[in-house]
């Protein structure tokens, strides 16, 4: 296939709010039962004044001069260039907590001076040699989803930061249906992505929270790992090849489905955050759409019996498409957040599993999975609680909204270890989180759970909820940089799938060391030597 | 676990011949079937002068001053320093029919000017801290098998280069069972591994052909791809976190099962080659040594038929641990070497699974592989051919000596791309080999097999053989230059597993590109600024 696919539905359709996550069709509001809880359990104050309207925003006037304007529309097109305050506080940052807070702040805040929409790589690479020449930084803009800050605008020495944002570049460009390999435009978010790959039968099967609005060029350089991950890999798993437009020049990296040839380049771009150049097109391994879908719920009475199940999985080889597992306090606000309280739901730990493919092989797996979970302490629930939880897996951001409109504090964090120091890196965190804050007088709520395996390991992914204090921004923070030191010293990585951004950085140099962060800033140095791409992010 | 366990067997023991693969004790010899039909078929003249005696062969005089002698000897001990003709023979280079031809000259030959072994990772610190302020080549040293040229002795400008080999350092130093991760010092041989992990009911499962004498560092720097890829990954995918000693420091890379902590550093050393460090210690996923395994054979009417049986397996995700296919010309071979000729075996092309792991997911797995190849044209040859192939799995090279030694010309070299693209590959390489031999007067048999799948692609690997010509380092360079540079008009990958060493570099600006070379370029400047370590590997 040579020619050029493109989705129904421009990007610009569902280009998130200014002020939450996703789109407005999509908000929540709390239930009475929930606020009434969030009062009695956790002192929230309810009745906290509505959020700021857009009109009532003051940005820093842009500083983009008129021959810059000119120049970067002659590039990229006329109409493809914005300066307006609307256009600019929608690329202000990304959709972290911190974010969303500092989005309520009346201003003047700080935003890129212009959004230059390129429509093609050599687009692209000529709006990267301008900006080099012209010393303007540029930020590269996908879905906007970033939760560390890895979309601030910052100028890092230079007068000028335009985002590059690569809504325009969504298509689907090549397919290989016999080795199960498309090539996308980094611009196509999820859906985008799904649609095109559906109309041939196709699915990329990459699903992470936010996957509705994300990129697949932004899942690449952030090492993304949607909730499929134990059938379809982490996304850096699926990435066949790259096309990165670089200061320097065009990198294409991958030429095999497995290599020997060197180390592998592909790896320098994957997780590279817009720091080395911008991905423009991503060939990523697919499979045919699931002829079969098998889901199942488990309970299993506490988190360690659980994490031991789940591990006896991966490890055998019997490995679902889907594998989660919530430790007690999850199970219990999601089974109270569907108002099962009273009921005769179980308590313990859920655990949900979905194995996908054809009939024949999801009978197979599903039986040897089904077998084993139930001699490793699992109690079946059948299928209804895991349709309950895919229903509702992307909503939890929109719901987080909803909190923090409510005068609640929540967010979340994530981390990954070996099997072996799971249980103590759950402990430390959520110790850490919930002495923090308890120390602010907002003593939190700790959730937490696993959703990513591996055969030597997994993630944890911890959800916090507690009153909002005066000064929310310096109270998340501080609860945020106890959670980060805990993990560090209990041997965690400082981020599993959210990446570094500018909010893991001062972590970065004891993640992977000091010579660890020279050699990034080698490469950086060599492809970028002006160091106009993406400053501030990732390298200390 | 925290002491250090070493192997029964010190790994000088398995340390390899001067002039050939492997131990005396595995030597082959043709039969004179064999010989016979050598020279009826492809005009080999078996009546070729024995080969040289070690006596016989001159090197150059150790350039090592006595000053460097002592300084070395003081980091690693005196009797670690050895400058001696048969040491230095043994360090000469790598195991490549080019290299073993070139042992047959009677010199004076090139060798490091010195093997250096090193005890531990500060020794191995030390030794390169020394080595570059003495402006010192360093050329890194594990089994001894590269068939790439990854171990010549280059000076590089240079007056001096010594070889570093790490079979002192063949510990195991850390076992965490929950997780199935062991740590490995470097210089430990396939064999050792297996015997130190095995006392823990632990396997690592990696067997590449060079199983018996390669090392753990090795396997990493080359990504190794081993005979049960296909169940337990290539060597880069079990590499949980890895210790390098350069001359700029310590790195330790990887901290987690995954992480998205910017680019993943593991993979600026994984292939590296030693040209940006010595890699001293490598922590790699195991398994428990399997309950149970299932071995079959299948015979396909044809190399498509049996390529298109393999991907429905992979796609599918019914993979098993062993995964094999040869292609018409390697099974007749394979039949003639195991005297069938003339039985009722049948022709086609030759398959192998086998599957490992607990006696539930043997049989499951099994189920489902072996009613997927039934219905996909495969037929059921029962367990002996399978176990006839596992037996002689590690001795090709021993019959490639044989080969040679008889006045036969033999080598492989491999690839790998995608399903898609792998009749096209297969053919363009069988050509390139044929005309280019063909040309020289010697019309070889060329043998191919898939030995490595991906559900994208696969590897390809092949068998030369036809008789010498009177010069055939020219006679084989010629013919391994048409067949590379088909690899790269056909969209393969310059190796999928042999790495890149001196004999593939000529190809690698085409491989990464100028900017991708550039790049790594980048990295070695940062981390070995006086470009002491293996001049003249990998890097155009």
């Amino acid at each position: 296939m040579t020619a050029s696919f493109t989705p129904r539905h421009p990007s610009a359709a569902t280009e998130m709010e200014w002020d939450a996550w996703g789109t407005a069709d999509r908000r929540k509001e709390l239930g009475e039962g929930v606020r009434a809880l969030l009062q009695q359990a956790l002192g929230v104050d309810t009745r906290r004044a509505p959020s700021l309207p857009e009109t009532a925003v003051r940005l820093l006037p842009s500083r983009l001069d008129t021959r810059h304007r000119h120049s970067l529309e002659r590039i990229v097109g006329p109409g493809h260039v914005a300066d307006d305050d609307a256009a600019r506080l929608r690329h202000a940052g990304g959709k972290s907590t911190l974010d969303l807070l500092r989005r309520q702040d009346p201003g003047p805040q700080d935003a890129p001076d212009a959004v230059v929409r390129p429509g093609s790589h050599d687009e692209v690479l000529a709006v990267l040699d301008y900006c080099a020449a012209e010393a303007i930084a540029v930020v590269p803009f996908g879905g906007g989803t970033s939760v560390v800050g890895g979309l601030d605008p910052v100028r890092g020495g230079f007068d000028t930061v335009v985002a590059v944002d690569l809504q325009r570049m969504n298509a689907l460009t090549d397919l290989d249906p016999v080795s199960g390999l498309a090539t996308l435009q980094a611009g196509a978010t999820g859906p985008q992505a799904e649609e095109l790959l559906g109309a041939h039968g196709f699915s990329l099967g990459h699903f992470p929270q936010s996957f509705r609005h994300a990129t697949v060029g932004g899942f690449a350089v952030t090492r993304s790992s949607g909730q499929a991950s134990a059938g379809y890999g982490r996304f850096d798993d699926m990435v066949e090849h790259l096309v990165v437009a670089t200061p320097s020049g065009t990198v294409r990296a991958g030429r095999a489905p497995a290599s020997a040839a060197g180390p592998d380049l592909r790896q320098l771009f994957l997780g590279s955050e817009g720091l080395f150049g911008i991905v423009t097109e991503v060939g990523v391994r697919i499979h045919p759409i699931p002829a079969a879908v098998a889901r199942r719920a488990w309970s299993f009475p506490d988190f360690a019996t659980g994490a031991d199940a789940l591990r006896t999985l991966v490890q055998t080889g019997a490995v679902p498409t889907v594998l989660r597992l919530s430790d007690e306090s999850e199970t219990a606000v999601n089974l109270a957040m569907h108002e099962h309280i009273g009921s005769t739901a179980p308590t313990g730990c859920l655990a949900v599993t979905t194995v996908e493919g054809t009939a024949d092989h999801v009978r197979a797996r599903a039986a040897e999975i089904d077998a084993l979970l139930a001699t490793t302490g699992g109690t079946d629930l059948g299928e209804e609680p895991a349709r309950t939880w895919e229903h509702g897996r992307f909503d939890a951001p929109h719901l987080r909204d909803a909190l923090l409109r409510a005068g609640a504090l929540a967010e979340t964090l994530e981390t990954a270890t070996t099997w072996s120091n799971l249980g103590r890196l759950r402990t430390a965190v959520t110790d850490a989180l919930t002495a923090s804050l308890q120390d602010q007088g907002t003593p939190p709520l700790v959730l937490c759970h696993i959703s990513h395996t591996y055969p030597t390991g997994a993630s944890l992914y911890f959800t916090v909820v507690c009153a909002q204090a005066d000064d929310p921004l310096t109270q998340w923070s501080a609860a945020k940089r106890a959670a980060t030191d805990a993990i560090v010293t209990a041997g965690g990585t400082v981020t599993h799938h959210h990446a570094v951004g500018r909010d893991h950085r001062p972590w970065m140099a004891e993640e992977i060391g000091t010579l660890g962060t020279g050699l990034l800033r080698a490469v950086k140095d060599a492809i970028d030597p002006r160091g106009i791409l993406n400053p501030g992010k990732l390298l200390p």
